[in-house]
């Protein structure tokens, strides 16, 4: 059970995830299509990546700065996370992408020209893929974008990297995943990301939620099998965690 | 008083102010809107975090690079800056603002074509909002957009984030911030910023501009509070501080 | 003959250059000409930067994160790397180029309306340069970029340079010579970043593939001896390495 | 007078001005304004900071990465930089800056529907400023521009600043001035790149040149005394130095 330690734990990865949810979705919906001006995909991209290296500068120290489910979880395959914390890890992260999309709603319709959220910047696949790619294309673009991404994770965050320097490749990590992956499904390989928009979008964007939590869980979980093969790090087993 | 060290303080202040300024509206005066090339959004975003990135790693070991007074607000609440100081650092990055909004004003005013500096790259809400968002939606995201800001200063200027990072993480935070917001308010978070340009575009621009000093400074005193908070920072009487 | 460990040391050099194409002709392929929001040549520009930084900072201490056939043959000619290593990197790293060409084939042919993969960012000369730049223009420009790539990635890495930074300076700096050089060649300085797409796209592609394994490889080594001349690195015989 | 070594330091320099007129005017001239996937000022803007960023990492240890008249001089009054040694950087940062221009004119050549090199990313203001400012607007942008340069440079050098971290600042630094003041001068703050595309364009470009000789050298001298006001760095006789 979580104690008062946990609960800063905790409350880091509300604010960290919040902020994902709000810089992320925020630049997207607010300015990616501003008339002339608009930041574009480009923009929306840096500004995914610039809340994770933010945070992790952050709260690194304090909770990990995982932000997103699917890296928790992959951090718990390779050993690097205790498997007790992770659902309140997951509940911590969920609330603060609910929450900064009810923001996000609320600050979106004090718009003088505002009619509804639309679809909020919420991930799909098929005909509500922002470049209409099929749901294979998709799942396939979600598993590997997320393998990758915790490789990343885990191995510039190993002993053998340089020391400090961590958050500048995760973060413009998750720049470059945007950069490819917008058109194919609004890029996600987070849940919690997913799950905050897609409570307010409605509709379809709920129907194909699912995907956005199997397949990010599923490409983590490759991402840790791979690093723990190539960096040599042992499997334990979880009962054996403290 | 300010003794001689200090003047050397509060002359990095007015520099690095005047350059926030002056790069920061500088590129969305100068070159945002030119025509077929121009830097918009995503350019303006760069240039803000940048004028504080430069600054950190220039004057950071001076004056600690607050050019803001809603930053040095934000360290006063957490202990991190005299109180004593921060009148004479206000009015240090005040000036700074102003000057670096008359050198813009002279250099704007020698462009074949030009008429007047309309707005000026001053902030808005409601009818003056680039975006046409409500006085609501300006204030919550100007207070929410200061406290991160601060809680990133705060957290990664803490013993416990690696050394020598701060900078490219809150110089890379007010980029984000700029992603998000300009749409909104054309990006405040800093009353010194809003003071220099509102003096010369005159009219709306002073009218709203208590906002710009209010918001900023409430989000500064809540981002303090959450990074104590979560850091187990201790709170001190303002009057036993040297 | 390769051992374990150099199973590891591949494995790492596929997942690397899989990741660099993957990122890098991802973004071109998938995002760069997205109507209204797309991330243009800016956009390509900085992921393929961000897949060396990231996989630099990932698996640097694993294989030393090449990704590319003439990076390898650079630091082999400067004595950096063992020339016996060689030929199994670059199967390594074509390998990792062209199955990263055909799952973004496969993903590319998900998409509502696709007809073709097209030229599949293939690089390119004379008519099918994408700014329509000669066979002299294409072979200076790849030849001479290849070469302060070689010079930057060598000298960063040197003892002299500040422990750490590299792979911000190398993954930049391919960054930098794709804003410069996509409209002329659509950017190769790597054999294996060409092999993949061009196997795919097939055709001309094919038949212009030589230039690309010809002209990085002597750039390559064109940078390694001005770097050890600037840097006093003494020759050594390749048959003296172990 | 040269010795061996001095050979090497003014080979560095040579080098990493070629690169910084190579990659900043190539970005321009190649890729700007190219149809539809263009990368615009801000692409230019991001290309001019990578050259000194990538070449400050590589030959930073050799010759201190000048790569601009203005930068020596500036450090020669701070004194950083031995005034003995001035003409000899100067003369290679020139020259470097020509063999650009030279390299970049015959691949521009090479275009299939070349017609001239036109004003080839020359400087300039009046009516050969891209935004039409009048000489007095550039004179103040580059005077100022190129003082805050140097205080950048010399402060975030000092012993004051984090180790290892200057290239960053710097190379930003760059980008970032360029990002406010391409509209109006193109952007020098460094006469080598000012004249080495200018020899090329001729004309009005080489009768405006002193400008853009005498602004940034002005403009130099005043950082280096903020800088040695503010860090008490002692004013030192030229002459005692060695």
């Amino acid at each position: 059970m979580a104690n008062a330690l946990d609960l800063k734990k905790l409350l880091a990865e509300f604010i960290g995830t919040f902020w994902l949810v709000f810089g992320g979705c925020g630049s997207a919906v607010l300015a990616a299509g501003f008339p002339g001006l608009g930041i574009g995909f480009v923009g929306v991209s840096i500004a995914f990546g610039l809340t994770v290296l933010t945070m992790a500068y952050s709260i690194g120290s304090i909770s990990g700065c995982h932000l997103n489910p699917a890296v928790s979880l992959g951090l718990a395959v390779a050993g690097k996370f205790n498997w007790k914390e992770l659902p309140y890890y997951v509940i911590a992260q969920v609330f603060g992408a609910i929450i900064a999309s009810a923001v996000l709603c609320i600050i979106l319709s004090g718009k003088a020209d505002f009619i509804s959220i639309g679809d909020f910047a919420s991930n799909g696949f098929g005909e509500h893929s922002p470049g209409k790619f099929s749901f294979l294309s998709a799942f396939i673009t979600e598993i590997l974008m997320t393998a990758v991404f915790l490789f990343v994770i885990l191995s510039s965050t190993d002993v053998k990297a340089p020391a400090g320097f961590a958050p500048i490749a995760i973060g413009l990590c998750l720049t470059l995943i945007h950069l490819v992956s917008i058109p194919v499904t609004n890029t996600s390989v987070n849940p919690a990301r997913s799950t905050g928009p897609a409570l307010f979008a409605g509709g379809w964007a709920i129907e194909q939620l699912w995907m956005f939590w199997l397949a990010p869980c599923l490409g983590a979980a490759l991402g840790a099998f791979t690093y723990m093969y190539i960096f040599n790090v042992p499997f334990k087993k979880p009962s054996k965690e403290k």
